[in-house]
């Protein structure tokens, strides 16, 4: 019920630690990570408060409550506004194709691209239908992209290397690809502030890559928690996760460092998802997670930064399980569960609608006093 | 998975029998409603090839998927298209309250429908979120309701009689409601048609009204699902659960016939819904239902005529455990789970923003012919 109290905990131990892996990071972006706090709990009882007041039972909005008293922290103000959103649709290839993981062929992300560039996919729709900018970063696609407006380049190489026999990226490679992730979301934020932000994915082959980072990350059995992505049958799933499994043996990743993980089993899109998380929290921006390939992006960015989950929502449940597992990892848990596993940022897309709407609850909603409404009798 | 296979099936014989019902209404509400089929099949294999053709794995939009399938079948068009959308919050007292089954005085429900009629209540921040036209009706409102522009004035008797001791209304005034709320709907959709309707509620009291009906429908006992509404605690609980009780013993509604169930236990609102479910049915507009209150009046209308359930769209999931025994009972799910319980077609209104999204999803993407992406390599 309340995310502010079982939020995981960050001690003044760990802050101090924080200093190394921003390190890592150039100029100006080292800074402003640097400057990325907790949101502050100065307006937690007036926001509780405030929504209390409303014209309704107490908590009778349930989730939509607990997102306008989140939309008040992140902006530290009681009467938070929507005024840009914005999705951006990081894509890339990954090396670990060739290992069979995946029912659609490589070419499929740059045809994908393409798609979303002519304004044809999933992702178009619910963008065009929520009223929310889009935008697609050219992370790490083998083919080439030809120059659009919606295009962002940001290519670190054309597509990651095999990480069943060699990291997928180099040291080099993930930290650049953090920083175009960064940059993509800072450059659209200077033309104009974003208020909330979608992040989703295109590539094929990366549930293969977050299933890797997820448990990596959280310690979990691939075993367990694979899927079967764009839909493969039994046996590949099967063969995904003991590839994901043997990856993990041989690369060994260290479960806090979210860099290692990266570089050893990640992509070029969940890298520039992490980047782009980072960037969006330290502007005090509502990140909005999507599906499994997102969400591994945020738990990247979290062991990075961990104040950075603060500013996360959870769009909606994915249908792929290792997602559940990033999310428990986090204490988040998602707003919508429509059986979807497309990915693109369209279960963000669609629960960008809802938060708005907890925003405008808490702005345009009259209170007991206003609307001249007596109060529980009980 | 699968709405159009599980549905209830309704035989020849079931419907040469719905003629003694629909014979109580007047005309033209009853030639309407004779003509009230169920949604056609022809086009459901082509709706599930265009929904397959779409640049995504298939099923990967998972609900959002038969959602467009089944607004397909409804407006009988492969490009479904949701222009106009409107909700209607029906109203009415309970004289059930005199048994101490709220957590708020029955003066509430005016007050509100004067904070609907000001703009201050939830579901009117929905509204204007969505994009949705908001009419407020007066079905049965014990305090005198001033004349406005968004108010439909419908109202049968100042709040419905004590059914814990008499028949909540007579058989003249259940079918006087229902007619009020199909004229609620008609009116509204003669100046303009509607493609999506929501049926939202407001009456103090009216949980206790709305169990009451489920449980005479499905066969429940109400110490099974009885909820705690606006907010009360264990004690009111048992004894609201227990006047519903001996109120279902009393008067033994059919649990075959809606208007009996209706008259006996119902309320205004509850009757206006579903009269209104009727109508906009019988006009092919998609039906959402809200919480226990809206789905009661969905269940009513269901058992007048069960064709009207092809229309309905489940909105969201109330924290009202009697919602989820009517769910069953008419086989559907719903959409959004927020854990609200406040009614008033909030869950609605969220839950209408998806089905249009379907819409465009089915008529706005790209297909992987026109799209020039390759499909899967299994």
């Amino acid at each position: 019920m309340d995310p502010w109290i079982n939020a995981p905990k960050t001690n003044e131990t760990e802050n101090s630690n924080l200093s190394s892996p921003l390190d890592a990071f150039q100029e100006p972006h080292r800074s402003l990570l640097k400057g990325l706090g907790p949101v502050k709990k100065d307006l937690l009882t007036a926001a509780r408060n405030k929504i209390d007041n409303k014209t309704k039972p107490v908590g009778s909005l349930g989730r939509m409550e607990e997102l306008a008293v989140q939309l008040c922290l992140i902006q530290e103000d009681l009467n938070p506004v929507i005024r840009r959103k914005s999705m951006f649709v990081f894509a890339g290839d990954h090396g670990v194709v060739e290992e069979g993981v995946s029912a659609y062929p490589s070419e499929v992300t740059g045809q994908m691209v393409k798609n979303f560039l002519e304004g044809g996919a999933a992702i178009n729709v619910l963008c065009r239908h929520g009223g929310i900018d889009l935008r697609i970063v050219d992370m790490g696609v083998a083919a080439e992209i030809q120059r659009h407006p919606l295009l962002m380049e940001k290519k670190i190489r054309k597509g990651t290397r095999n990480f069943a026999r060699t990291p997928a990226m180099t040291t080099q490679e993930a930290l650049q690809a953090l920083e175009g992730g960064m940059e993509a979301f800072l450059t659209e934020y200077r033309t104009n502030p974003i208020d909330i932000v979608g992040l989703g994915d295109m590539g094929i082959g990366n549930t293969t890559a977050a299933t890797a980072v997820i448990c990596a990350a959280c310690g979990v059995d691939p075993l367990d928690i694979t899927g079967r992505g764009t839909g493969i049958d039994d046996a590949a799933l099967t063969h995904k996760a003991e590839v994901i499994q043997k990856a993990l043996r041989r690369h060994d990743p260290d479960p806090k460092n979210g860099f290692d993980i990266l570089q050893k089993v990640g992509g070029f899109e969940i890298a520039g998802i992490a980047g782009a998380a980072l960037a969006a929290a330290a502007k005090k921006t509502v990140v909005v997670l999507d599906g499994v390939i997102s969400t591994a992006g945020g738990l990247v960015a979290s062991l990075i930064h961990p104040h950075v989950r603060d500013y996360f929502i959870s769009g909606h449940r994915s249908v792929e399980p290792a997602q559940q597992a990033a999310l428990a990892f986090m204490n988040l848990s998602p707003l919508v569960d429509l059986n979807m596993r497309l990915g693109e940022g369209t279960g963000a897309a669609l629960a960008i609608h809802l938060a708005e709407a907890a925003a405008k609850i808490m702005q345009e909603m009259a209170s007991f006093e206003d609307a001249g409404v007596s109060r529980e009798t009980a």
